[in-house]
């Protein structure tokens, strides 16, 4: 047998969010002919945060390409309290809306978790309220993170079937890191959370078929800390300076993800880029959300 | 040094649970002393299930002789639906109720789901609303399961700090498994959570600081799945024939726990027995959610 360098397979997220998008639209364009349902998005910013502002317009855009109904309401900063709550409330009640995003953070004199317990949890297509936590920890059907849910369809048509697989996720918010280790566990995997306090990283790393990696830490995860033949999901994303000494003096930066993808491309079987990989899957997650949630307010699924 | 067989220290349950009785009938004291609050705790039965009697009127007595304003509402088998929300309203709105737990499970013509969904979560003292699985989940302040939280308790008092150590949880129903996973996850565990789909659950086991067995099945966890001087706690009930042959063709039975208690006695450094352990402690639990409870409303801790 010749020697060849092994090279994990590349999970490329461009081609996984277009398809997800390509069969949200499907969807979409099936409910229309077969129930006159329409799926409807609201995405309410408030203020004028640049960032907030460009995904904001890009879950418009998204939206409206995969033939749904899409509103915007932009607020200024100075909206009150009161203001947001009335929206929310309106929306709730909107029979064209069955998806509602709030863009976070919000400016700093409004309360958070009062206008995400005030959303209506069948139409939290962000998975942020409590009671969508409640529903994704005890098994039962919600809506769930956005992101957490793109980590699962990559594993699932990578992988295939996940039941009885390792899986170790390392980091533990609530955005990233705890719903993924409830949908994986959902999944039937045996699943290890792991996080800043864990003791031997490294070799709770290496029992895992599948790991997801949500820490913030620029390439933290080393090639010797991945079991051969593991799938690995590299949800970082941290901004370092260029390798190239000139290009860092230079203050340029570039985007890399919690693991060091060229060590861990010689050990894994899959892996995420970083750009590249489930960071363009959030999206198209969220108009997959807006559907199902659509079609559940329809009496459609459960 | 002289060869004696090892034998775990043995976490008895009435010993934790009488202990903690006392310490929330000194906190029920000392805020009646000292805030004039008295914390209340209702009961509602529905129907005439004689283990259900008999867990309630223990609830009752346990939470009057801590010193507690205790009310149990007793309801006909054919209670209407509606009969039942309008009890729960009441309770909700009653200020000096600070928790109230509906004995499950109910007759079956009512909605178990519906009447949790009206439970004010702030009352939930059996830690069974979507909300409070969320905030869990979540890694926020709520109200938890008693079970949960009495093998915390019996943990913390015989490992001490927590941190860091691997804990392995056997189960992951709603009512046990998955809620230890999270509170162990709270105290800095790193934690795998196994079921029936794990493979190789001996070596999973095996890799246990803390084993926490949830599972249903009688003796299910031998010795040789035990980390020499992990801390095990057995949470299994289960009802098998007696040993002694005679005794069982008499149809004699007796209670074992998911541990192999015996051969598991002589690796562990600390096990829990059944019965005689955790099973002890949940009434105690849901007094010491009462006064949590009581002690939130009233503005006294977040
Ligand atoms: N669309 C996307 O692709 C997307 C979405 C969200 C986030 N992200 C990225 O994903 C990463 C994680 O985001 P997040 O929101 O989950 O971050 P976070 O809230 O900061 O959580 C980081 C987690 O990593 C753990 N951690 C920190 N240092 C560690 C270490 N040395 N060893 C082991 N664990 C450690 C922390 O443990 P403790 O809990 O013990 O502190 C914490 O649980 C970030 O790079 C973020 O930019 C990407
Ligand atoms: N106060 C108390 O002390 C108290 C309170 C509640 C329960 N209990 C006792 O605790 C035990 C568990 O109760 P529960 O309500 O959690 O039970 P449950 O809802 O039946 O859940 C049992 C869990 O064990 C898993 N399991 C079943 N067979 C297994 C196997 N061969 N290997 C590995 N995992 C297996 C199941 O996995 P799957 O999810 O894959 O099916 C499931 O997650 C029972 O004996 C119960 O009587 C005691």
């Amino acid at each position: 047998m010749a020697e060849t360098a092994h090279q994990a397979q590349i999970i490329d997220g461009k081609i996984y969010a277009e398809r997800l998008r390509a069969q949200v639209a499907e969807e979409v364009a099936r409910l229309k002919a077969d129930h006159g349902l329409v799926p409807g998005l609201a995405v309410v910013l408030v203020g004028d945060d640049p960032a907030s502002q460009i995904y904001v317009r890009s879950k418009g855009e998204k939206s409206r390409e995969a033939g749904m109904h899409s509103v915007t309401h932009t607020l200024p900063a100075k909206t009150t309290q009161d203001e947001l709550m009335a929206l929310v409330a309106a929306l709730n009640a909107d029979p064209a809306i069955h998806g509602i995003l709030v863009q976070l953070p919000l400016p700093k004199h409004l309360d958070e978790k009062a206008v995400l317990t005030a959303l209506d949890p069948d139409k939290d297509v962000d998975g942020l309220t409590m009671i969508n936590a409640g529903r994704l920890a005890s098994g039962l059907p919600g809506l769930y993170p956005c992101t957490p849910m793109g980590c699962m369809i990559m594993l699932r048509e990578t992988v295939g079937d996940l039941t009885g697989k390792r899986a170790v996720v390392v980091g533990r918010s609530v955005l990233v890191g705890r719903p993924v280790a409830q949908l994986l566990l959902a999944e039937d995997c045996t699943v290890t959370i792991a996080h800043s306090r864990t003791r031997d990283l490294p070799a709770v790393c290496r029992e895992a078929d599948i790991l997801v990696a949500a820490v913030g830490r620029p390439r933290m995860i080393r090639g010797d800390w991945i079991k051969p033949g593991a799938a690995v999901i590299d949800v970082g994303i941290n901004r370092v300076p260029f390798d190239d000494p000139i290009k860092a003096a230079e203050g340029r930066t570039k985007v890399v993800g919690d693991v060091h993808f060229k060590e861990a491309s010689k050990v894994a079987s899959w892996i995420t880029p970083v750009p590249g990989g489930v960071g363009l899957m959030t999206v198209a997650v969220l108009l997959q959300n807006t559907v199902t949630a659509a079609r559940r307010l329809a009496g459609l699924e459960i």
